[in-house]
């Protein structure tokens, strides 16, 4: 139960005062030995803390989801690696999914209405596990996405497929490695903003992302913005608030 | 005039045939010796091409400006230094204004309405000349700006003015030279899109903007996509298209 | 015993002339194979030298602290990974310490008295091993700490509870990775000096905590000076200091 | 005058309680048409705002400089070149000095007592003007400050003279350019905390300061922490800090 | 006179024996005082010693000039100001040009056939001295060459016209500056060897061309290959190579 | 079979009006759920589609190398791990040859015929797998390849043997890692175009590679162009483009 | 043998005309499959080739050490991991000595007499394997060695012991990770030349070794050249050379 | 006077005890307001502290080399600018000279007997003041050089001339720009120590000479070691060492 729900059961009687009371004592933070959980933050933000896993312990992990479920429907971990997420997965409520290309769980209800019109473009098939981040994040956030992979600029025909996507959709997130090239030639066609995630896909003089990175700040086409090297989350959440906007 | 008008004058008559023959027959595009307009561009992506100066000659300046004029009813061109602009000012139409700080020319009619609500904050009083041409731009294109500037971190309670305006825009541009830290905290607190803007004000180990590019890339907050250093034109171009998003 | 002990000791018939002149026969340093004891820094520095195990070798390792614990009460070693621990702890003294998280040893008699106060904040929680590290060696070296962990400016709320320790400390360590933005706030806050510590959290332009660590180089609030990435070790011995100064 | 001046003389009968109001209407913050001034940080960290001149116009110099001397009694601006300095010095309170070496403004009445004891090295000549950069801030918040410049490790002997100073200081700013070595060596005999300050001074391989900041960061001898390149502001504030700790 | 004009001539009797002797005496280098004249590479690799003007002092290019001349029937000399030219021109052969965008002075006869095809095209008109300095070089050298220039991706539709061309060229040079992606782009429709030439055109992330150079490294498209950062006269000199292969 | 040999059977009639729309219908490229396979390739740039196996899964490539063979005669993949060819090699069509040195699958039929002259050399053994890619591309692709390992710049002499093949050769690849010093000295003989490969070969301030890809950018011999460190790939590609230039 | 010996022999009649003519047909370079052996390199640079092993296949190795074995009476192979080196050792002759720390391996015989006087010291133990390939490249090439290992710049008094020996030595290779402090403090203090050596030891902003080179290469004292990140066998090599000087 | 001569004339009663004493009580060091001269390094390191000029103010410089004079028979500037020069030139004994190419003053007696063999090579013309920087330090300490410029790895037959000095040589000191490739080719040939210069000659991707910089830090060639960027006086301190030594 989040906040809202909360208050609402309280009102109509289906919850004590003692019971508010323990629950509201939390507020806004939630202290564990090594985590400040930061529950006020779906009230602040719309979007309640979604947890990086990368470099959390089981334990910690395990601690934060359980803890986080008290005050929240739906709680959303990123960067999780499936032997880590095989360790926790018996430890935390059943109710949960794990999504394996995009690395990502989502603990409770996943809201099921999806609305607005995202479109997700790879320039290449190594690309699609920072695209999946993404698109998982938005559609847990409740936005419709649309995604078409591996049409890079080697051969730029197959971007006419996508034209008629990127002339409806909202907002765009554009995912490249290697020369970081698409989202420049996207930018310089679409209307609406473009998110732009360099990734890491490449060798030698790529730098491990930092050769698309430059490339998409660099962008000539205007409209375009950057988001952390393999920044699917990022791109996501930006792109869902873009989406979302009245 | 733009494209429409003159498709709109022919209807009425008001334009011959031969008239909008010679109009079109620029289109997509059209060539000079040195550059290459993209005329379609209005109606591709609904924004005129816009002109980058800094590195143009004075005379290509001009013949580009007067061409463009001739497709569009407004013109802008940016990162224009006070010593260029004195010495085109009188070969290109009368009707323009130059914003000195911003570096933007305008020339033609600049549009009245503006609407949605973009919100730019800057950390420093250092950072205002990128927060005006990211203001000047969002303005000519259409969108409602307010700005407050100068509420760096190192007093944070001056961020407290800005809290009931991050409430209401539609999407915050946050500007910072030094160690970059303002979007990160402006990104925990706002539940619209941020823009982050590094600036390359600062010495030693800033690296000219660097260090205030990379701390924004790895900013903390979700919701936040960077755009080059010192590019308030990129900013607002991108910031305008979120606002005028429907 | 220490060289202070050994003189007093000597002084009141408790060993002999010819035991004390075996002992000083190091001085001001003991030549092992492979290292050169600095034994006379207890003296000139008050503090002994502290073993940096990260790259030292397990028979190198037995061999330096037994040496140095016949001229220290208190041998300290950093950096050592469990697995090298596990292999030489029967080979050292059996009076020690290993402190897991911190990767620290400590051989021989732990002062009980803590003085001062320090307090060590981080913005994250996969921060803490590097907190941990810091924590262990203000405490081995006699300073009293207080750790509060994972306020990290994303929810900046989560920084009130701290406000009331940030006021009373007489020095503070901030540690954070991503962003490194933590240090600037609380640098714009406190009154007392702020040591930064970037950590190698994060990923892709990151760069193995290059961005924090130029974030906090050029933090806009005045009183930060920063350590090595990941150097909690550093940021802990800097901090005592500072606490321990009359 | 200050606050608590302001609060003394109102208990006094000195100024009405109208003056008072129209004083402190202002507070926490003062706003300027581009600077919001932090009036408010001498109460919460006992050290008022210090301008950073560098790339401020002679324009915003003026308001800032008369604006936050009303708030207080010694209002002091950093990296202000002499050429500037010339153009504003007519239109700011006459009662001021201006630290041409230092390139250091300080408006209204200078502290006369000095206490504690900072003791700043450099390794150059060339490294004189961070130092006294750091010496003036020092003076003028109120330390007492001794100065050995130019004994560089190329001649370790001329550490000899400063040695005494070393043992005796409350805590030492060492400064280098080129290859910076000096904190490495005087943090090996120091027990106090030692402020490494890496200068621009070099060529070549030294990348405008890199080498030297990279060389300080990785200091074998514990108990250094290191500012900005050529950042002897920011050494000399967070020594004072350091030797006006109690 | 070339060597084997030389040669013929002596053959035919126009010139002496002695003549020919105090020719020949030089090879295969000519020393002057500070420079040694490869007057041998004519032979070696079909193509005379090109004169690198850049860091050169006035007195030296006239030097060289002068004793390249006897020896080759066309001295070619790049990266030569306008400043120095004026200041060389009296004291060198007459009968020479000075291409004034490309910076390139050409002394002596040029040849008048033009061979092959090679087309030149630029992303922006930032971009053209570095295309002329490619331009110029490549028709010195004898081949033909026909260039499109600012054809940047941010209006792909401009690239239509550039089509034909692609089709019939032997070779292709792509120079870009900013996001530099161009280069790939093309590189995905040719057929023939692209030579990609990062331009400096840019601010902030870009780096001085870092960016560009790294986009164009890592291109998705194969069959492209890279020179320095604003190298036009590299790129002409083998996209000449390639045109006169046989 | 390829587009003009289904055309070609088509009009002889051995393959029926369905069987022809069937196989046209996927033109100009054919999706796959993660890949978009760019069938047009061949027709547009003489040379199908080559796979980048580094980062896909094993799924994905059989997935796209069953697709791509039925459309083209040969199908090449490059930078196969050996591991993953052994996980594949049952699961593609059984007409393939591995190159194991190379790291390159070609499935289908080799062309017999090698036309032209190119030229590979190499610094030193350890640069010998990236010239093996350089090779075999080259091979495959229909050129004739003569290769020389291992004439590093410490003893020059080695290169006498290469002199007369570097004056036969239409083009050259020289392949170098450590001072990546070859090129240079390659380029200043030869009188035919240079491709340079840096290599990762190297350790310390070599930075993977980094070093000798500067060095190659900044050859002072002209006639030199370069491709991404270890791409040996990229080189045979552009090799043969040269070679095969009419 | 060695060419001498041989020619020596011949003279003497041990060995047939025919005997030295297959010797002599190798000359001056010995072609393998893979590697060019530089056969001729001891008569040329009075020190035979010697062979890096780092990224050499097991196969390489015993084909180079056997064949060159034939040529010299002394086999020199360094950065020869154990693992490899037990793999060949039963495959190359058996007088051959492997130098574990210093990963280096010598087949054949080894000079007995050592000249001169070479002095090596390091900054930590850690250094210790990098000496070690210095010294033993040292030895085998005839020079004496002297070692102090560990006298790092956090302790200078152990410093002193290094004077004598400083003050006596002809060349002096110093050796330091971290901060690469060392050879600043020894060149200032030595009247002969310094050969510094920057290692990998460290971590953060070290960037494995980065930091200590450039601290090296802006070394304040004069005196002092550098060799690359971890390279002991170049540090030895041309110290010995320094050494052999006459 | 330096101090041996004063000892002597001293006990040949030439001075008086007074004056010996006046002299004496410098030692080691003579401190001015702000440079500390190590008077002690003659003694020390066999040659006097030479003044590194670059960032000193005329000032600063007049005072050091008065005072340095005093006790030296010669004294020694570098990195001195012709127009510091003029300014400075009257307030200084009246006994140097001032070498305009290598920007270097000496001041006093400069020793006639030059001894040994130095080599100097550049690869360009525009290497020369950084040749002449090293050949000008040679000769004032007393060593002999012999200079051959501009024998660039592009027209590598002119190495031949300099083939017979490479044999005489005791030291070559080798300074290239661009891709700094001429240390590897002369280390591969020369069988004494090679002292390599990279130098900032170059554009774009030479980064102000850190690509040949790391060029010469991979040489392929043992034997070589680097100094830093532009580093002629380095380069020749060590030389004059190498040379000298005995």
């Amino acid at each position: 139960m989040n906040l809202i729900e909360i208050l609402k059961n309280y009102k109509k009687g289906k919850i004590t005062t003692k019971q508010i009371l323990s629950y509201l004592q939390d507020y806004p933070y939630k202290k564990l030995l090594h985590t400040t959980l930061d529950i006020h933050r779906e009230i602040r933000r719309k979007v309640p803390e979604i947890i990086y896993c990368l470099h959390k312990t089981e334990t910690q992990l395990i601690d934060i989801i359980n803890n986080l479920k008290k005050f929240h429907n739906l709680v959303i971990g990123t960067k999780l690696e499936k032997e880590k997420y095989l360790k926790i997965k018996h430890k935390i409520p059943p109710q949960h999914i794990y999504f394996e290309d995009a690395k990502i769980i989502a603990v409770g209800k996943i809201p099921k209405v999806k609305k607005g019109n995202i479109l997700i473009l790879t320039a290449g098939t190594t690309d699609i596990p920072v695209a999946e981040e993404a698109k998982v994040i938005c559609e847990l956030l409740g936005s419709k996405v649309y995604c078409i992979y591996d049409i890079g600029v080697a051969g730029l025909h197959r971007l006419n497929e996508a034209l008629s996507y990127i002339k409806k959709a909202k907002v765009i997130i554009v995912i490249a490695g290697m020369d970081g090239v698409l989202p420049s030639v996207v930018g310089g066609l679409a209307k609406v903003p473009v998110i732009a995630v360099p990734t890491s896909t490449g060798y030698g003089a790529n730098f491990n992302g930092l050769a698309p990175l430059l490339t998409m700040l660099n962008s000539c086409a205007a409209g375009v913005a950057v988001v952390n090297i393999d920044n699917g989350f990022g791109a996501g959440y930006i792109a869902h608030l873009i989406n979302s906007n009245k």
